[in-house]
């Protein structure tokens, strides 16, 4: 299995570290820079070089002796391991507070990810746009995922409606669904789910004040 | 040092996970139920029972040979783990959508966080309520944050306000910042800074679509 899925070891720490560590070579690249070392990257990123080093050399980056990492190549490495040097499109389904937060988000698009319309119930947001996407109503869900070929989700509904919304998606043909309700989804097996829990980096921020 | 902080080693993949062993600890308790085993765990919560008993015995919940955890025990070993079994009061600063989104999260009293008062800039909002809770000008944090003997700060800015703010926030006498800014503070030793990055959920998702 690991022969062909070369990357499935790596840890999840890891790969939401990666997003940082590319803001940073972006910057460099950006300056013309083509070499830099884990002591430079760890005033950066606030991260221990041995963590930095590691991480870097679990997705493959370049590297010289004793320069330290290629700035491109890193980049490109980086952006291949999580599909971000595609676009996928996606559609946003709940645009309340957070919703409309997700929408304004510009980083998303440097992200491998799209959102070409949003989906809501309230006849005053139907037919509105909301930072220059569109919204359209929740039962034109499946008629549009068909008709776009989507195969992404991001979910900012409540958690009472999330699971019924989440069953239309599966229906419609969605095969990834990016999960803001604070609810556990119900899918089958094959279907990937990111859930995102607010209260996660709270207990964090807890714990940390514990130990200080 | 690791016999003053027990839970110094406890993985932060443990510390995410805990809110959500602890929801449906609270949902078991509601129903009278007094034990639980790891297998019933690990249908509400689609993790592993290995994964589910390591990361509670870690925190040191209770539990009864062949039969399961305890389930009011472990809610007050978790609760006291994260500080939970307090409420602490924080300001939040940032009243665009995603501070408005997180004002309305009714979440955080149960996870022994208090938002008492929030902040901005725009006259708009200055005045106003937001989901209940008040929104002062950001030139009265200072004198605010003195008077209420304030802590803990969430920090919903953009990004090119964030490190001027966190100055004004640690000046004034704050120890600890949730921050949803995209951007790393630079802040002295002994202040706890969490930071939250969209985009490392984003990397998550991207990463299990391509290893699917």
């Amino acid at each position: 299995m690991s022969l062909f899925h070369p990357h499935k070891d790596i840890s999840t720490q890891t790969i939401r570290r990666l997003p940082q560590y590319l803001r940073v070579f972006y910057r460099l690249h950006g300056y013309g820079r083509e070499l830099v070392s884990s002591t430079v990257l760890a005033q950066e990123t606030h991260l221990l070089p041995v963590v930095i080093k590691k991480d870097l050399q679990a997705v493959g980056a370049p590297s010289k002796l004793r320069a330290g990492f290629k700035v491109a190549g890193t980049i490109q490495v980086i952006e291949k391991f999580l599909g971000w040097n595609n676009l996928n499109k996606a559609f946003l389904v709940g645009v309340g507070h957070l919703g409309a937060a997700l929408l304004g988000f510009t980083g998303f698009k440097n992200h491998g990810l799209e959102i070409v319309a949003a989906f809501d119930t309230s006849p005053e947001k139907v037919g509105q746009q909301v930072h220059g996407i569109a919204v359209y109503h929740t039962a034109q869900l499946t008629s549009l995922i068909a008709q776009e070929n989507l195969k992404i989700a991001v979910l900012a509904v409540p958690a009472a409606s999330a699971q019924g919304i989440t069953d239309t998606l599966l229906a419609a043909g969605i095969k990834a669904i990016w999960n803001f309700a604070p609810v556990r989804l119900e899918v089958p097996d094959g279907v990937v789910v990111q859930q995102e829990d607010i209260s996660s980096g709270l207990a964090e921020l807890c714990a940390k004040l514990k130990s200080r």
